[in-house]
């Protein structure tokens, strides 16, 4: 019975990975040893991009992925999709691969023993030793990530297809893939806003010791904070040890988005803002992120989610109904079944914190949110028994308001929040992604890169 | 960091104490072998009742305060008041003492080895096998229970006194002591409207496995709930295992009150009225008593909160600031500082859960709620930052509120639970208690007696 918990939790796999090499000079002699270049380019769809493996890349070397170090060999790929777990036996969700086309692998001409230098907006940025060259299927890849409603009956309700960004994204992967590991050579400077919310997990680790942190809470987002995205992650966080949590850290995922979302710019501003506006304490809320492509795998993308968080010293995490997901696809609690009894389909026969080789996260696995007129207030599905009167979160109802130029009641969105979205929205010209926001931002990226010279490569 | 509990916790010492006999036949044999009566007196201070120790004969023998069964011996009362330790061993606060005057004890002409017949409301109630007879010093015995600032300096601030009731309680006690076990040979009938809220240990823990309730956190209350009680109870009950606590319990203390409170009738339904109102799911909530003249100990009545809990089955409890306290004579937050890390000068080097024969029992140490007209809610002292706005609430401006007939905001109070205490006003002519209710009171308590024939004390 005793779970009182001192500190942080360690890092998946039991060592943050740092693959960033922070000495220039070092990091050109390493380029030096190269023998190709590669200039990396997002994973198109129907020419829109849907993913860019720069952000995985800096995510492996930052350690948000720990223990993963680079790109997967074939027996690692076959270990995850068929059980989930690494070849050293510490489960992970998501394939991680870098992919190149046939065409770009003749003309690159590399092949095992090889050193790539990755180049990102014209300047070095990253090398890749090369271990393994491989073939793989992405439709495959990506059926056998997410699923079937025949392999994976305890959460899989309707066959995946192109209506879903996740599946969508490994299905348009090249088909020949370079394994190996990463190393960033160049350390990319992050662009305003995202450099403040810039917390890798030994940053994040650093600054939860200096605030006196030993339990502390995750909240997932892709959103601008509605009152109930905020009770949420106010009330989960009174789980904790003997008392609630010290702190309560909102990690947004960074990356490629889909058209009529919110900008990434307004989601960690608006989450900030809840900070700011003093609805969160500052000294008790950090908002952070994370760059990854969101893939809206649902109990897979919450296991990633625990393991990014783990590694930046989060203790808990909480999960939500349809939480990160998209469409029919998944039963809406697939998550919340995970984490409280396990998918063995998956090859998760116990919750990911009760397997060996699993993690140390604990879930919170929490109900719905509503606002009640008669309570008067935003309230737990497990309390209010109004139910002629509650009023049901609805993101596209928000969104349509906002559309519409009518700000949202106080009762749904702070009048703080809301006034950064405006901010975003005179910015763009637009409150939501469209598509010139997506494909400039796409070249744009969350980073720039020093210039660097490596004389080979000119 | 395994810390998913499947089951209830178990009674504190290991085994529930049952000692109500309910078989009225049996009732009459053992009484049979009595060799005297005592009817049962309320102590007094100055002429007002302050404690009925049928109360303490109830809350043992339904096992409430399990594992003790029965009125303490002198070894046992030294052990408790040296270092909270019953003589086997099992962690407790309070002494459990039947005491009676010198006058009496002549009267009754009873010594060890005898049984006294106790008779309440003029029928036959308990029975006391007595193992011994010795005197005490009540004002020792009160200082000691208690402390000093000068012996327990971690949070004993001022000197203990007649304004402070539990002082009073124990200063007031007659000087000869029986020990013994008590045994209920008359089953009482609890009066309205308490009948339907005693759920004993045994019918409470019956209760949660029909509800399948495994997580279950205590309310302490002696209160009429305003909304920030309200607040404090829903927003602890997240804490929980893998979610939030299955059930939350309020146990409303029972007892001797003072001039002021409110009636212990407008308690227990204005407790019931959150959930009937729908405030919180009747589903998740159920509204229990203990019978117990309340000693304001703040730490040391926190263990005993905790004892009588874990006996129900409880495996969470949350502590406020204050918790149990009245006056200056604690530090404010005495219980947390229990629950946190032990008072080393009570006997508890560590915290209640993590010494050798403690408890099972999990603290929730909550800081504080107060409504914030910026927030537009009542909220979280760890949340918000409003300072220049935010209102904390004060009982005795709601009590002055209502003394001039004002109706509480809605933000302050609920409605349907002001007009809970309507009705009992009307019932008694004022809203709190006062002299004529508290006398009455006494004289009615809480049960009726079962007419039973023990020929011999006709």
């Amino acid at each position: 019975m005793e779970v009182k918990m001192k500190s942080l939790p360690p890092p998946h796999g039991g060592n943050l990975v740092d693959r960033v090499v922070r000495d220039p000079e070092r990091g050109k002699k390493i380029a030096a040893g190269c023998s190709a270049v590669y200039d990396i380019k997002p994973t198109l769809y129907r020419d829109m991009p849907v993913r860019n493996v720069y952000r995985e890349i800096m995510s492996i070397c930052y350690g948000f992925f720990s223990p993963v170090e680079g790109s997967m060999t074939q027996a690692e790929l076959e270990s995850l999709l068929e059980k989930r777990r690494l070849l050293s036996g510490w489960i992970f969700p998501y394939p991680m691969l870098f992919d190149i086309s046939e065409e770009d692998y003749k003309k690159l001409g590399v092949s095992e023993g090889d050193r790539l230098l990755l180049r990102l907006k014209g300047q070095p940025f990253a090398v890749l030793d090369i271990e393994e060259v491989y073939e793989i299927s992405p439709g495959e890849v990506a059926t056998r990530t997410f699923g079937t409603p025949e392999a994976n009956p305890e959460v899989v309700k309707v066959p995946f297809d192109f209506k879903h960004p996740g599946f969508t994204i490994y299905s348009s992967f090249n088909p020949i893939i370079l394994a190996g590991k990463y190393r960033i050579i160049n350390e990319p400077k992050l662009r305003k806003p995202f450099d403040r919310f810039w917390f890798p997990p030994a940053k994040s680790r650093e600054e939860f010791k200096k605030r006196g942190w030993t339990t502390v809470i995750a909240h997932q987002t892709r959103n601008v904070p509605h009152t109930g995205h905020e009770a949420l992650l106010r009330n989960a966080a009174f789980i904790g040890d003997i008392k609630p949590c010290d702190g309560i850290v909102v990690n947004c995922i960074i990356g490629a988005k889909r058209i009529g979302d919110y900008p990434d710019e307004a989601i960690v501003e608006a989450h900030e803002m809840v900070n700011l506006a003093g609805y969160v304490n500052p000294k008790r809320h950090l908002v952070t992120m994370c760059l990854w492509d969101m893939r809206y795998g649902n109990p897979i993308e919450s296991l990633l989610h625990g393991i990014i968080r783990q590694n930046m010293g989060i203790s808990f995490h909480m999960f939500g109904r349809d939480h990160a997901a998209l469409g029919p696809y998944y039963d809406m609690y697939a998550a919340q079944i995970l984490w409280e009894k396990g998918i063995p389909s998956f090859g998760l026969e116990a919750p990911p914190y009760a397997v060996e080789y699993g993690l140390h996260m604990r879930p919170q696995n929490m109900a719905e949110f509503w606002y009640c007129p008669h309570c008067g207030e935003v309230t737990y599905s497990e309390n209010c028994t109004h139910k002629g009167e509650l009023q049901r979160y609805s993101g596209s109802f928000i969104r349509s308001l906002l559309a519409e130029g009518v700000f949202p009641p106080s009762v749904i969105m702070r009048r703080e929040v809301y006034e950064v979205v405006v901010k975003w929205w005179k910015e763009f010209g637009y409150p939501f992604n469209n598509k010139k926001y997506l494909t400039e931002r796409e070249k744009e990226l969350e980073v720039d890169l020093p210039p660097m010279n490596i004389p080979k490569f000119k």
